[in-house]
Parts: structure tokens; C-alpha cells; sequence
């Protein structure tokens, strides 16, 4: 059982891994830039959350989550040497998997140091969100999810499905958890689901 | 005493996650990014000055904060939906208040757990600066700290303000240190005051 | 010996504190916007170690490394005054230095802290390239950690020199390790070196 937590969580680290990477590729950056964008957006959201909830740091402690990233950015980069280009969507459905794992693992590292429901939500939501964030400022590109696309939202709901669950059984709120938010993000790209958007009606400044 | 100071806490957090919300406004961000542009604003300060003094973070144990700031949000939503535009000087006023009120909360903080006095100006000028530069830098604006309008210059004496008077009275020092960082950062947006600002005189990159 | 360490990391500072200051300069930035660039470029890094590392954050107890800052800016600052320009050169030369002298200190405090050899390496690289890396997220630059110049990948190779000669004498890996680091920036500078870029060969985005 905590080995198959310990497993699902390196499952998100390498998920993200590759999605840093496809947008390291977009972006022109070097063998070592890719590793950096790479390890960002892997354990951008995981670091945040440990030091906010005051736990040892979590790849610091257990180096094998750097090796997994190298392999898995490595493993992206020789694929991509047989191909032209990446659509968008390859990079989005990578990122939409990484977002899934990572709102339960972040929901469940919260819930099981026994910190309110809330609290579990918004870490399920932060650990997600916070790597891809970082990603997207880095190579400057307009933060997933500041647009609308249904991106934290669904987090959001997949972390509460997970607490709703997590009393009576981890291992079912990790599974049913991970996929609402996965179907709901992937939904959200085929379909552009959105939310209401803000709009100014006048003068813009 | 204890509760005068909680709950003037609360006060900065919903000023600058009101001052997070119009600025998700002005950049046409759907309900979500709202919600994640005013948490950033407002908790983004406190917790990284949390984490740095080896404090735990406040609202990871008390979830009355993010309560705080999905009533502020959602309340300026509500404000906003019978008005066609905001002015730019709503939002720096906003800002100004939050600034005020979290300069001398963060020097407070240090202060109460005894740090040196350099590192009680520091973290009240850390602790109101980094949660609007997180939501500058996040919504891609230029960071009004780095901008040359007495920014950060205000927090700095707000917080020495604070630290000169609080051996005396903490309170005292709150509402002084308060006020004189208020009515200098607004004088600063009415007059625009500023400090002289570098120039190249020579050729440009 | 410590007090040897000790300087050195002062020396860090102040390098990284100028390479900052620069920076402001170039962005036509006010005095206090000098200050707040020279700070994030200068402990920046070392506060993102010290948090990862769970070591208390080296510049809340010990207010020194603020004061060699303030100098440092200050002195930069007053020498820029009988300049009409800065050459990039300059700015890319102080930053070279810092880098040298981070990667080694960050490889070096994990080291001591008894961590494994790739965290050592980790956090020496992450020392050096999160103060330079916020410089020019906060400046609105291209991050040069991810521009194809060999930035990153000589403080990989000069933590893990640090690595693999510190456990014979800490002295001679810090010396080896930031000479190392600094001669292969230098060259990266002098040269351009840099690693093969990945380039889509197709469809633009």
C-alpha cells in the first residue's frame, strides 16, 4: 500500500517531467535548461507544499525522485529526435496526467498528517498548480492556470472528491479522486470548458 | 490585544485579496484565477516570511485566512458586477492599504519572536512587497516595487517606525507605523512622489 | 577554517548583490528597486536552499550578510555615477563570479549536513541559479539559467568537482570547484560555448 503511493507519486514526477521538457523543446532551450524546466515543474509543487506543512522535503530526503526526472526528461528528448514537431495537445495531455496525480498525492501527504479538510484541498490544488506555474513563468509563457480553462478548478474538485473518500478508504479517494480531475481537464481541452471570464465593458486602461 | 492584532491580520488579508481580485479583473481571468490571483496576493507575503523565520505558516493552522479570502473575492465580484470599469487608482488604493497593514504586521511578527531589529524591517517590508510582486509577476504587469514610486521605500520606514516604537507599545507602534506607511504611499500615488531613478546617459543595450 | 567559509560566502553575496545591482541599472530602476534586486540575486538562492535543506535560513541570524548588501549596492552604485554605461560584459562577468562562488558554499552546507552526493550537487547548482534566476524573472529578462550558454550545466559540473574532492579536504574542493566553475563560465562568456539547443524543425506554434 505505501508502496504503491510511493510508486503513484514518482508516476506524477515523471508525468510533469515530461511535460517541462515538451515545453523546454517549444522553447529552444539547451540540454541543461531542459533539466531545470524539467525538475521545476516536477517537484515545483511537492517542495512548496512540504515546507508549508513543515515535513522534510521530500525529494531531498529520497534522491531516486531526481533520477526518475533525468530518465524521463531523457527519455522525452531522444523521442522527440524522431519527430518534427509537438502539437500543443501532446503538451497539454501530459500536463492534464501530471495535474491528476498530483491533486490526490497533495490531498493525501495533507490528509495524512491530519490537517483540516480545507487545508487538504488547497495543498491537492497547490502541488498540482505550483510546478506548472513555475514552468509557465519561466519560459514565459501566460500561466496555464490563470487562463480559462478549467485548470485549478478541477484540482479543486478531484482534492475534495479525495477528502469526501479519504475517511473510509486512501487508496479508492486516490483512484476516484485522480480520475475526476483527469477526465474533468481533459474534457475541459477537448471540449474548452470554461468558466465565466471577467470582462471590462469599458475603457480598457 | 491578542485578538485586536488577529483580526487586523484579517484586515490585510482582504484588502490584498481584494487588491489581487481587480487586478484579475483588469486582465480578464475566469472565477478561478480570480480566487488563486487574491490567495497569492495575500498569503504569499506572510508565508514566505513564515517559512524563513521558522514560524509555522499561519494560515496552514488556522483556515479562517482562506475563508477570509474567498469573502473578500467573491464579495468584490459581486461589487464589480454593477460597475463597467475599475480605475487603475481603485486598485493602487487597495493595494496601499494592504501594504500598510501588513508592513507593520510582518515587522510584529519578528518583533514578538524576538528577532534583531534589521530583520524586523526586512520581513514587514517582505512580508507586504512579495505578495503583489507574486501577483505582478503572475499576471505579467511590470512590479509596482521595482517601479520608481516609493514602494518598498515606504514599507522600509513604515517598519522602522514600528520597530523604534514597540519596546513602548506594540500597540502604539501598529497604528503609528500603520498610518505613516499608509498616508506616505498614498502621497506617493497622488504627488507622485519617487526617488531619483537610474539612467543609462550612454548608448542602450 | 569556518571563519575562512565565512568570508567567502560574504564575498558571494557581495559579488551576486553587484551583478544585481547592475541589472537595476540597466532597467532604469529607483534606489530602493536597486536594493530589492541586489538582495533577491544575492541570498535568494541560499534561502531556497536553507528552507529545502530544513537549516535555519543563514541571513535571519546572522543580519551581517544584509549590511554586506547594503555596501555592496551602495558601492555599486556610487561607482556607476562616473559611468555613462555598463558594458553586458561587466554585468555577465560579476554574475560569473557569484556563480563560482554559490555553487561551491551551496554544495558544501549540504555537505556538511550530511546529505547524498546529488543533493550536494543539486543544491550547489540551485544556490547559484535561483538568485540569478529571480534577478531576471522580477527584470523581465529571459532567465539566462535557461538560455543555451553553459549557465547551469558549469555549476553541475563544479558542485560535483566540490563532490568528489570533499571528503579528502573541504578547503581544496571549495578552491578546485569554484575555480572550475569559473574558468568554464569565462570560457562560456569569452567563447560562446554552449550545449546543442533543441530546435523543432517544423510548425511554429
Amino acid at each position: 500500500m505505501e508502496l504503491f503511493f510511493y510508486w503513484f507519486d514518482h508516476l506524477g514526477v515523471a508525468v510533469f517531467a515530461i511535460s517541462g521538457t515538451l515545453l523546454a523543446f517549444r522553447k529552444n532551450m539547451d540540454g541543461f535548461g531542459v533539466i531545470v524546466l524539467a525538475s521545476v515543474t516536477a517537484i515545483g509543487g511537492g517542495t512548496l507544499r512540504d515546507l508549508i506543512l513543515d515535513l522534510p522535503v521530500f525529494w531531498a530526503y529520497d534522491p531516486t525522485y531526481l533520477y526518475t526526472i533525468i530518465v524521463a526528461a531523457l527519455g522525452t528528448i531522444v523521442w522527440l529526435r524522431f519527430r518534427d514537431y509537438i502539437h500543443q495537445k501532446t503538451l497539454l495531455t501530459a500536463d492534464a496526467f501530471g495535474l491528476a496525480f498530483f491533486t490526490v498525492m497533495g490531498a493525501q501527504k495533507a490528509h495524512m498528517a491530519e490537517f483540516p479538510a480545507i487545508i487538504c484541498v488547497v495543498m491537492g490544488t497547490m502541488t498540482a498548480c505550483f510546478g506548472g506555474m513555475l514552468r509557465d513563468v519561466l519560459a514565459r509563457d501566460i500561466p496555464m492556470v490563470l487562463k480559462g480553462e478549467l485548470y485549478a478548478t478541477t484540482c479543486l474538485v478531484g482534492a475534495s472528491v479525495y477528502v469526501l473518500i479519504a475517511d473510509f478508504s486512501p487508496l479508492l479517494a486516490l483512484l476516484v479522486g485522480g480520475v475526476v480531475t483527469l477526465l474533468m481537464r481533459l474534457g475541459a481541452i477537448r471540449w474548452q470548458w470554461h468558466l465565466p471570464v471577467f470582462q471590462e465593458h469599458g475603457e480598457s486602461r
